[in-house]
This record gives structure tokens, C-alpha cells and sequence, in this order.
């Protein structure tokens, strides 16, 4: 289904990043949520670039929901939101159109589109896209929030610098939600800021790793072969530009532990059944067992950089050198955490819909 | 659409541990790919545990064809395989029903089924039930090599011992496809299976990182969002149990690297474009660029260990101490490469005939 | 997804006529549906062909529920059913192989699937598939009517006898299910078998209408674009061989019919409301009324005739003359109507699943 | 995927009857398609209310594409079509809310979404969202024209009056895209037109049937089981309001004949192999056989009438008397038939790209 996403719940995503809109159409939502305006602008803030360790372009990011609310609630039908592109500058690719940037979409566009993309600005293959999913996340956010089930992401690591791991993770979330670069120890915060605005001085860009927890996810969600859970939360996430890598848990440290070391046990607490350690990120078998998800994601460093770089002239088909200009990220994971959380909350709104009917989000 | 996986070409997967056949069918196949059974033998044969390093049960795999073939080629219809399960001891599980096995599916599955699932030797989240895929993914990798696309897979890791990184990957996929443990240095090969063996000696097991190759993908091939070439292969991959993280190049340890260190420059060889590195794994904007595509997948240590372990009483919800009996592997990254690769060529036929229709893998 | 349809309950359908099997999976099935086999047993007699009315191949129909069963109930994993192909004379075929039988699925066939198909007794198009569609569609009806929800196909109409309508339909309903000739006035069933004995005599074969009633589906079923309820169940009915025609309520009548004639006015009676006539057949939107859900299906005469017929040689790409020996039926709509309460309970198990979750079907 | 259609080619309708837009977003079409704007606009003209026969709102249908379009010619990613709402009078529809109109889905729509629907002038039920479709199948009836596959649509009857049955079908196409009223008998034309004009003067509604033919669909599209072409066309076609029958050739009739009737002979002419008659609407097994595509649509008359019909209050659950005022249509088959047109088209572009591959519909 490409630029679709989800079954019982299910997001389109459409728009270029110099075309007149960008915007995205959520289906399958139950009627009655609540649209809360201010929340949607917020996260919308929270993707959009901020100081000097953001220096990409500035949009004012304004949304009109034109479909799927009627008197400030869903209908229940398609909910289509659009995004104005407003500070465009397309001169600026038009010299470098047969230039393929490396690390990005440039060259497999021109491939797979037979050079009819629309190149100016990365196109539909732009960052710029996920202000769409962001809002969409949004509500969808809001709604999951009053099931008690909630979302929150912070930079594992930039570089060498480490946060500290997630502790009292539902502490740990609302401290996520709260700030603006999402780091659960301040003084890691402020090594990752020197970090990124190093990469900056250099012309050159960092990336790192985001983890994510989601808690309240009740368990018997998921399938056993292909619709896993964390089958489709990876289907998702992996189209956040610059994810190249998903793990439940921290798997890729994890695996040279031995079973009895990586097993989670299980005991009761309070009548529930509840493991001892969460090395398998509260998924087993495909399917969560009610203790908090944990994912991360690899984000390669931004691939825009001011430094030269060896490219091809895709047009003549011969090598060049290529010197971006313009407005380029440094860095892009505290700008991406909050297209993680959007990603993570529609995936999961998909998958509850199916498990318990189409109304559930909005029952009370 | 659960255990269904794929839109132009989809495979469905079915069975049970102790039921008996296990299954798949195969659908939207082109007409005329040539049946040769004796390769899919061969694969299942190379899933199948052997000798000291796997001691799980042993079942010969007849497998047989009752649809979607005459007289040797695919007719284009569904095509069905069968495989029965024979060498079944039901009676192990019968007294440990109701404790959950730690690391196991057995309290998500009692959780999502209500108790009606069939509990012996796990039932549908068996490694068992990954023979029908190993068997159907044959069938599609015979047809890609007919293509000039070829897969392969290594142990890249097992405990703290590393393979050799991949070299030249055409010899080196030949080199893997030919042996029965997949390592590609040969000393290591030998440390790994120590690792392995003092595990079982333990009582215990070990986990590590399978790395696969696939070499002849055109340019082209994915999706911008969504159905991008990494989120539809991780989509699947996370369906082989104990993968609990996939990531394209070496990301995770990537992502470290900056920008102009982590960047694939492009270059002309030959009037094709190629790409100086291939940190990327072959992928751009989620769409193929011609490179090889790299993946590699953290496998955890099997859940299943003789050590004592704690757990609950799922039935009286009781804390309650687990004694596993009966034949379990110490590891299963050597019997699981097979069914990556089965995994990646279901994947990539399924994208392959979108892009270029349903004829096409069988095409001259 | 070709063969395989529905998304939170799917069935996937498999085999060809002379295979060693047919076979369907049932895929999202709610754990705990009890497995009555008798009654699956039952669905599949109404199917067999008998007396000489039907002269086709007999079978006894042996099926054997491979998956997804424990301990006589639903797991909740995908449930597969296979039934042997025993009687089967395969050298009646391959004379006749390149002239293509009007009205049948030679020609196409031969051209989708580039003569690879095989054309053994009509292979995957044979009729004889849909004995694996009856076997689903009564675990499913079996289940609905626990939900009291309930199925009946009356003949409506063959050549030009009609059935009485509709009358009391929970009588009518139980009446049809209860007796093999599925024609709700005796006097008409008598006349219909004479024309279908008549056509038999000439070589010939009759068509007609089959018309469905469905009661106990609640308001509130089907999508307003798309998967409208209309849509979804024509989608499927058109899968049964011989079906050409699919109507709501008598739509191909009734449009003559003004607006204040055919608009079904609504009232309340017990504190529901109803509608005073059925025009719409149950649906207003493409979503359920809660009236009774009234469609009919147009079958066509039986394409095997063994009157001589003009046809072309597929290979010699020549004009040709066909006379059909075998076993044909000379009408089939006596066997189809379980085929279409399958199909009909198949789709509407899929629907209900979504809107009212994946363990709706299996509820107290 | 309720309001998305299409799996290689998909369309997604969004909007409401009174919101600012409605919409559609096309994924999966080739990249390079040219975009004809006039022919957009004149399809939308088709569609629109003029004259004594059609009363309803007046809409200038300015549309706008917002994605997926550059210089003129499809990208290849999703194309988002905005037409906006701008004769809106939402105060008609407030004050007889609670009144279900019969024929309508203001009472389903209330139930399945409780309440929470947008319940102004139809909502997302409303034919207005067809332009959205319109407009999205002129872009795809322009492509296929490329391709020599034309579609064209007839009012085959209004209320007793019948109009001359397809001849040449290649002209007939070709007039009925010239005119405005697709009527190929002229003075059929305007008895049908006497026809509407006399249930306006008595404030009620006439219906019809219409019919559709293709020329140049290549033989081989479609799918044995489930996705028939049949059963895929007629899926989209319900969607189309009013629409409660299909039936491919003139199947409610033709059922009556003897099968050595209704067969369809085959023979050679010009190397081709063509059938004598076309009784199956050129598809045999659910697959095109080269032949005309020909189906028919029931179109129920108009729900909206002027006449006093009894009705429920949905909020007091009491019974009601309903006098509708406003706009309404006395008829809707001359408006609605190009809706069919690109409701074809769109299915047959999605299944095409599924035989050819994404680009086939672009190549030369």
C-alpha cells in the first residue's frame, strides 16, 4: 500500500517539500476523540527547528484539519490534515538537480521515478513530511493517553555520549514530554548540545540513537508470524528518514548475554503477572505481555553536510564534487523523537482497533 | 492480515508444533518457475538440528506439494506445501502447562487466546513452523539466482566471538550457501561452536548476530514511506523468533560515525554508479540503490534452558520455579540463516513483482 | 491479495480439481468456536452433487482440519482445512486440452498463467474449490448463528420459474436449511427440477437467481466508501463460479420503481427503529440498517453442455469443434446456494471482527 | 482499508459534504504522467447539476493538486486532489437533524458512528465526494486512452424507457464521451428526459440502470478466486451512491437462457481469438478475455424527494413526518455516469499495475 499505513487504523501521507501543501489522511479512527488543537501545535513545535544546533528552514508549521472533525470531535471518516510549505526556497536546488547528494533519496528517486521526482528539497522523500505524521501522532496521542497508555522518547546517545538508561519510566516520560531536548540527565544534555554544535562549527553532522518506552500497552497485542509487534512497529518506524536500525530491548548488546541472563523471569505482583527484567522490550512471542515497550532506533548522522563530498552527475553520468549550501541540520534526533512517539502511537492505535473493534479508542 | 505477509507475491503460514502438518502457501508466484525439490530439501536439511550443538528434536522434513504445481513448474495459483509433523512427544508439555516459560510466547499466547491455544511444544510460535518458510523461501531463491539475485547469510557473531567481516560478497554468499555453519573464517567458526557447546554444558545457551547479503537487487526497488525496502524486510524478519533487533549496515554502531564519515559517496564505474562505502546497506530513502543490500539481525539465546529458572503458575497465579526437560537447542543462529534468507527473498519477490509485475520472476 | 480475502478474518483458498488436495485457511478466527464437524459434514452434502439432477463426479468430501483446532475449539491461529481429491479421471482432459470450452476459464487461464495452469478438469477455477469454501463457511456459520445471526439462499428463480418471495424470513430461513432442493414453494421446486431434467435430456443446462436473506446483523455494518457493506460482499459473491449478476433488495427491478415508491420509510416499533419495506436490502451508505440484509446472485447456465459447440484451438490457433463427454451438471444453483451462504458468512465474520474486535465472534 | 481502494494503484476519499474540502489522494501511479487539466475540469462539468433535471447546489468544482504532479506530469508519489466547498448552506440541514431521511444513511451513519457524524447535507455520504473521485479518474482516463483502453457509459434506462443497446462500441464510446446527456438513442433521450422532468414536477425521484463498456483491456487481468475481475469492479462500484446492482453483460436477464444459449463461442479471426457473442461482459474465470468489458449499474432513484414521507425522530426515538426542502436532484444517472467511468478506470489502472508492473501505465 506505499504511502499508506495501518489496517483498522491507517494513516496516507502525500505532499513535497516545495509543493504547496504537505499533509496526511487518518482512517478508521473511532468517532467522538477529542481534537486538542494546542496539543497538536505543540508536538508540531517540538519537530521544528530550534537554536543553533538546528539550523534548517523555519516554518511556522500552521495545520487545518478539512475533513474528519465536525464540532471539535472525530466523525469517524477520514481525517485529513494539511500543512502549508510557506518559506520555500526552490532556487537554491535547481544548480544542483543532477548532483546526487550522498546519504540520500536523490539518486534512487531519479531510478524509480524515471527522473520525473520532484527534486527540489528532497521532495516527497523530504524530513519536512513528518510535520504531517507529527500532527496525525498527535491525535492519536491524546487519545491513547486518556486509555493511560503513553509514549515517550529520549536520545540514548549522540556520538559517544550516553543518557542515563530509563528508570522510573513513567517519571521518565513526563520529564520527556516536558522538555524540549529529550534527555534524561541534564548534564549528558548539555555533552550532546557540545556534541552537535562541534559536528556544526565542522560542517559535518551527528547522529545517535533514540529509545523509546510506551507504557499501558495490555498485553495480547500483536500476532504470532508476521504481524508481531515488533514486525510492524519496525515496518513504521524504519520510514522516519535516517532510521536505519530498530531494537526491542537493547538487543544488539543483549544477544552475547547467555538465556539465563537474557530470560525474563516471571512472578505476581498484585495478582498480575509480571517479569523481572524487560530484555525482550515487553514483547514476547511477537505479542507485548503488559510490561512497558521498549524499542530504540539507530539515526544516522544528518547526510546534508557543508563539507565537500565526491558525487556523480546523474545526468551525464560522470563523477563530481558537491558543496551543499543553504539551511542544513546538524543534527536531527531531538527533532525526530517526536516523529518516533507519532509513529509508535498510530501503530499502536492500528493494532488495538483490530484487537478490540474500531470505537475502543474513544470508549470510556 | 496476520499470518499473511505480502501483496503481489504472499505467503501464509500455518501449523502447530504437535498438530499434524505444518504449512504454507505461496501466492501470486509467476507461472513456470521450475520446482527443484531436491534444493528445498537441501535448505530444510540445513534448518534441521545436527549433532552436538543442536540437540533438538529431529523430524526429516517430507515435505509435499499439493498445490500451485504441474508437472514441475508453478501454474500461478496458490502453491501449498505440506510438512507432518512426526517425532512428536506430546506428553512433555502437558505436566508444565501452566508455567510460562520464561522468554517463550506461552503467557502472551494465554493471554491473547484466552487458553484455547494449543500449549504443546508452543504450538504456532514454534521454531518448527519456520520449516515451511524455509521450504517456500527455497522455492523463490531458486528462482531469483535465475535472476542473478543471490542471498547469503553468516554468523557474524555468537557470544563475543566475531566472524571476518564480508569481503568479496559474491564468493563469500557462494562460500556460505555451500557449508552447513555459516562463518566465513573458519577459526572462528571453531570458537563459535566452543562457545555453543560450553552453553549446552551449562545447561544454558548463547545468542549473537546474523549478517545476510544480497547481492543483483536493481536500483529502484521500495518506498518512500511506509513500504520502504527496510521497513518491509524488517516487517518480516522480526516474524523469526528470538530476532529481537534488525538494522541495515552495521547501524547501531554507526550512528557514532559523523556525517561526512557515515556518507556513501557516489561514484562511476563502468557508467554505472556505484558508491564508495555501503554504510547505508544498499538502501537510500528506503528505495534500492544497487549496492548490495546488508542487514544483519540480533538473535537472542534461546529461551529454552535446562538451568532452573523462576516463573508463575499461569492457571493459580502463583509464583513457581520452571525445570525444563525434553530436547532444546543452546543456540539457533546456525539453523535461523536459512530462514533469513527464506525471509529476505519472500520479501524481496513480493517488491520485486510490484515494481515489474506478476511475471516477471519467472521471465527470461 | 488475490486468493485471499478479508483483513480481521481472512481465508486464503488453495488447489486444483486433480491435485492430491483442495484446501482453504481461516485466519483470525477468535479463539474458543467450538468445531461442530457434523455440521461442516452436512454443508458439504448440500453441496454434493446427487441425483439426476447433477451428474457431476461424486466425492465423498472427507475433510481433515489440520491447524488452528485444539481440543475441538478454535486456537485463535490460522485454521486449516484439506480435502483429498479421490475421484478423478484426468485422461478425460488432456485430449480436449487446447480447445477451450466456451464460457469456461480455458482461454483465460491460458493466457494469464502462459499454459504453465493446470487445465485438469478446470484446475483452480474448478467448482470443486469452493467444497473448501463450505467447510470455512460453516465453522463461521456455525458461530454467527451463536451471535444469532442466520443465513438462508432460496432459488429464486431457474429459466422461468419463480419461487414465492421472502415471507416470515426467520421461518423461511430455517425452512431452507433444512432441505436439500433450497426452493421455498413446493409446487415451484417441482417445476424447477423439471426444467433442469429437461435441459439434461437436450444436452443442455439452465441458470438462474439465488436470493440470500441474512438476519440479526446489527446497524451499523460497512464503510461508507469503498468497503461499503454492497461492495464487500459482492466482492467476494463474485468469486463463485457462474455468478454474473449481484443485487441489493430487486435493484435491477425496483429502479423503475419512483422515489416515494422506493424509499423505505422508517418507523419505530418496540423502541427500535425500522424501516415499513426492504427496497434498500438491509443497507443505507453501504452500512447495515438493521433490517434484514436481502441480496441476489444472477448464476448462469452451467458453461458444460454437450450439445457441440464452436471453439477455436488455443495452440493450433485454429477454429474447432467441441464435444464435451464427462460428468456435467445441467444446473448448479441447487448446489451453489450453500456456497453463497459460505461466502456470504465468510465476509460478514471479516466485517463484524472489525468493528467489534477479534474476539467478537467467540463472546457470550 | 475502508476509504482507500486499490492495492498497486489506490485511491483514498476524504471530505465532507459542508467542510472547506473534499478530496482525493492517488498513490501508485507511474511517474510521467501528463496531467490534463481541461480534461479534469471537463469530466467535473459532467458530473455537475445543470438544467431543469438537476436542481441541485451549484459547485464551480475548482480543483487543486496539491502533490505528487511537477511540471506538469505525475511524480510517481501520492497525488492529492483538493476541491473545496463553497455553496454551503449548512442551516438547511440543522433544524431536521434528528429526521432520518429514508433511502439515506443519516440513520446508519448515526448508529455506526454514535452521534459524532457530520450530519450536514449528507456528510461524507454525500454524492458531492464523487467529484473528488472524478477528478482522480480523469487523471488515470486520460493514462489508459494512452493505452488504447477506453471506457464509456450509457444511461441504459430511466424508469420504462429503454435506450438502443451497444452496436459499434468503439463509436458509441466515443459518442457518449461528446455529449452530456449519454444517451445513444436521441429520441430515448429525450423521452428520458420527459421522464425526469415529470417526477420533478411531482416532487419526487426516477432511477434507471447504466451501462458501461471498455475496449482494449489485454485478456489475462483478474484473479481466480476473490479478486475476479467482476468481483473487484463490482467492489467499487457500490461504493457509488444509489448503486444497488451489477451485472456483467445483461446477466438478471440472460440467466433465463439455456446454457447453449448464454456460452460464448470462441473463433479465430485475424489471428486473435474473440468470442461470437459477449453474454460474460468479456471476462470468463474472473479474468478478461479480450473481449468489451460490459456491466450495468442499478442506480436507485434519488432518496431526496419533496413528498411527505414518514420517517423516525432519531433523538426522541418517536415516529415523524418528514417534508424535505432544499436542492435535490430528481435524478442522478446523467451525473453519475461519469462517476462509473472513473471508478473503472481506477480499478483497472490498480490491476493492471499489479499484472505490468508500477510504470506500465506510463510507457510507451
Amino acid at each position: 500500500m506505499k504511502n499508506t499505513f495501518g489496517n483498522s487504523v491507517s494513516v496516507t501521507l502525500f505532499g513535497e517539500s516545495h509543493g504547496p501543501y504537505i499533509g496526511a489522511v487518518l482512517d478508521g479512527l473511532a468517532p467522538g476523540i477529542v481534537i486538542d488543537e494546542a496539543f497538536i501545535a505543540a508536538q508540531l513545535m517540538k519537530r521544528r527547528p530550534a537554536g543553533k544546533i538546528s539550523t534548517a528552514r523555519q516554518e511556522d508549521d500552521e495545520f487545518q484539519i478539512v475533513s474528519g472533525v465536525f464540532e471539535g470531535k472525530t466523525t469517524g471518516t477520514p481525517l485529513t490534515i494539511l500543512i502549508p510549505n510557506k518559506n520555500i526556497k526552490s532556487k537554491d536546488y535547481a544548480a544542483t538537480r543532477a548532483l546526487a547528494r550522498p546519504g540520500h533519496a536523490d539518486f534512487t528517486a531519479n531510478v524509480k521515478y524515471h527522473g520525473f521526482e520532484d527534486y527540489r528539497g528532497g521532495g516527497h522523500f523530504s524530513g519536512r513530511i513528518t510535520a504531517a505524521l507529527v500532527a496525525a501522532g498527535a491525535i492519536v496521542l491524546s487519545a491513547l493517553e486518556k486509555k493511560r497508555i503513553t509514549v515517550g522518547t529520549h536520545i540514548r546517545s549522540i556520538a559517544d555520549v550516553n543518557d542515563r538508561e530509563f528508570d522510573n519510566i513513567a517519571e521518565d516520560i513526563a520529564k520527556l514530554n516536558a522538555i524540549d531536548f529529550a534527555v534524561l540527565n541534564d548534564e549528558k544534555a548539555a555533552l550532546m548540545k557540545d556534541e552537535i554544535e562541534k559536528a556544526a562549527e565542522d560542517g559535518d553532522s551527528v547522529g545517535g540513537v533514540l529509545e523509546t518506552a510506551i507504557l499501558g500497552v495490555p498485553a495480547g497485542v500483536g500476532e504470532p508470524w508476521f504481524d508481531t509487534l515488533e514486525g510492524v512497529l519496525s515496518h513504521a518506524l524504519f520510514s522516519i528518514p535516517a532510521v536505519k536500525g530498530v531494537q526491542f530491548g537493547h538487543a544488539f548488546d543483549d544477544v552475547k548475554k547467555r538465556g539465563s541472563q537474557y530470560n525474563d523471569s516471571f512472578y505476581i505482583s498484585d495478582k498480575e503477572i509480571k517479569t523481572a527484567t524487560n530484555h525482550n522490550g515487553g514483547i514476547n512471542g511477537g505479542i507485548s505481555n503488559g510490561m512497558p515497550i521498549v524499542f530504540s532506533c539507530a539515526v544516522k548522522p544528518t547526510p546534508s553536510i557543508y563539507k565537500e563530498q565526491n558525487t556523480v552527475d546523474m545526468m551525464e553520468k560522470k563523477d563530481a564534487v558537491l558543496s551543499l549550501k543553504g539551511r542544513h541540520d546538524p543534527c536531527i534526533l531531538h527533532r525526530a523523537r517526536v516523529v518516533v512517539d507519532s509513529v509508535a502511537s498510530l501503530t499502536l492505535a492500528d493494532l488495538l482497533a483490530l484487537r478490540y473493534g474500531t470505537d475502543w479508542l474513544a470508549e470510556n
